[in-house]
């Protein structure tokens, strides 16, 4: 992807192109909960994919949906939609807790699922969906967007694979979020059963992206904490969450998420990772250079070599999503494979029952 | 210190000037194995005090010390420093093992001590340390330099102090270092015994930061490791640990220090600090901001008004030793508790030890 011969010069690799012709891969999207559905769509279309029909039972979202995907057809029920032949996928963002059992009829009916992440919000959840997946051989997969569908993060899993920085040895990630205003979120953003608490919810992201970086197969959570600060007035909520992991290659991570960005930011959050090799560092500043003016998408290296700035937005796109549907269709595993999405899950649901058992130690 | 009402525009304070006349705070420097010895006499210089006698066993490394020091003069041993009755205070950077017995002699002698970091590597020193600080009511302080002689880490602690963040919620501090050529490090450096363990040595600085940042006065250690990743020619190092603390204030704390600074960095270390609190965030670039132009001393404030980056270099200075200079004269304690002091201590201890235990359950 880029000349290691020429010293400083990284650069990232050109942005991939549709990977199939229109028709080719026809795809629904159903329970439109969560706004992150329509990154979902966005992603698998410029890769190629025909959005084809969509489902919501509140017929004002449908509408909405409607309105930026013109020409898709409104389905009454999610059984319609996986009674359509020709519909390969599903993508889905109900609400977390639902999310797992909707994949199971998904997969069930012979198609893959692409949920929005957290993919689960229990264990048994999960433990459902390794079963389905297995005994059908469809596909559970997740938007684990923050790396997914982040250039500078996909660059850095580049630059990790040619050896740039030697062996990852830890991982730090900084996920921080913006509320917002009083009354801009829906009831189930507050209730613990339904989001799953911070650390499964937006942590969920984490501990994909350590996975990703660390090439680790699987990990243990040795600390795990979550606080309400801030929001007196919903209880179940968790605004501050923080965990480590130890992961089977034996690089470790922190994390940290939160709900507290600042109202004077000028992004929704100043999302880092802090990646430590033998040979070499990488800082990702995701979605703003925080204090500087320009865009997000900054990875920051340092070698042997010196250090280097590279500012990558609209240079790397986003393969996964080609690679993805590819894998839809071929069945291989390049975009990433089963466990992976499904150990990550996994992971962020040890790390948020560690912190439940801490805050309640009768849990 | 600066002005919240016009918003954007907090401004560190005017550098401090020397607090006592020339002859007025006579000090002596003593075991000069680290070279932190110079921060630690010029700092103090800076604030007024006079430099009037040196000892070390190698006079080598005092024929070093008085050509940046002329007029100073060599005594042949502690003891005969610790006869001038003139001198108030001793300055030392021994070897880690040996700076609390140090201590305690320089305090039964009547004077203050002030010893470069780590101040321990034992619990026992640092409990011995106690009690003879108590017995004497003389002081045991140390040059906890990544907070004490940088600028903005100094203005970082102003910003809190006046509320500019809110109530402070975690820390989290990167605090890598060069390790530099092979045969640079004295022997002592890779023996355990004598260094004390990374946790302890420069992770003492962290623990002190977390203290002073959060205001709390105690902490759990719930997570610690350390490994030798890149040193297998010296065993007994360790290039690399993390630890995480809870704070009695609620706050947590999470570091990392290591000695794997790529080459390429034009400093020995990008050290971090991150402060997250109720109503804003700081960050801490101390020693360069990295892949940019331009000196170290960047904060980056975020609050409900906007980002700012302050570049504070020269413009802060080190308030904190002409504040230990009239601590000392006074007896009082504005400069810095001794139990902060002590506490930072006994935390790196307390990291070192669950990191110790972790990697040899026999221990």
């Amino acid at each position: 992807m880029s000349s290691n011969a020429d010293g400083m010069n990284y650069a990232p690799q050109g942005k991939p192109c549709p990977v199939v012709k229109p028709g080719e891969f026809v795809f629904a999207a159903a329970h439109l909960d969560h706004g992150h559905i329509y990154g979902q769509c966005n992603a698998l279309r410029e890769a190629g994919a025909e959005l084809r029909y969509v489902f919501d039972p509140e017929p004002e979202r449908v509408a909405r949906f409607l309105k930026t995907y013109p020409g898709v057809k409104a389905l009454r029920s999610l059984d319609e939609v996986l009674e359509q032949p020709e519909v390969r996928l599903v993508a889905a963002a109900a609400i977390p807790n639902e999310r797992g059992p909707i994949g199971c009829r998904v997969m069930q009916a012979g198609k893959d699922y692409f949920t929005d992440k957290t993919p689960f919000t229990t264990l048994e959840q999960l433990a459902e969906a390794r079963r389905v997946a297995a005994a059908t051989g469809r596909k559970y997969f997740v938007y684990y967007s923050e790396r997914l569908h982040v250039e500078c993060a996909e660059f850095a899993g580049q630059l990790i694979r040619d050896g740039v920085i030697g062996r990852v040895l830890q991982v730090i990630g900084l996920g921080p979020h913006r509320h917002g205003p009083p009354g801009s979120r829906p009831d189930w953003f507050y209730r613990r059963k339904r989001y799953g608490g911070i650390l499964c919810d937006i942590g969920s992201h984490q501990c994909e992206q350590f996975l990703a970086y660390t090439g680790a197969t699987d990990g243990v959570v040795t600390d795990a904490r979550t606080a309400n600060y801030t929001f007196p007035e919903h209880p179940e909520f968790e605004d501050f969450g923080e965990a480590k992991i130890e992961g089977n290659t034996g690089a470790s991570f922190f994390y940290r998420v939160d709900w507290l960005t600042p109202d004077g930011l000028r992004t929704w959050g100043d999302g880092r990772t802090f990646i430590l090799g033998t040979k070499g560092t990488i800082e990702l500043r995701k979605y703003l250079d925080v204090g500087r003016e320009g865009a997000g998408n900054n990875l920051y290296l340092v070698t042997e070599r010196g250090e280097q700035h590279l500012q990558v937005a609209g240079q790397v796109g986003y393969p996964f999503f080609g690679a993805f549907i590819l894998d839809c269709l071929n069945r291989t595993e390049h975009a990433m494979t089963q466990e992976h999405a499904f150990k990550a899950a996994e992971l962020c649901l040890h790390c948020q029952m560690l912190a439940d058992r801490r805050r309640d130690p009768a849990l």
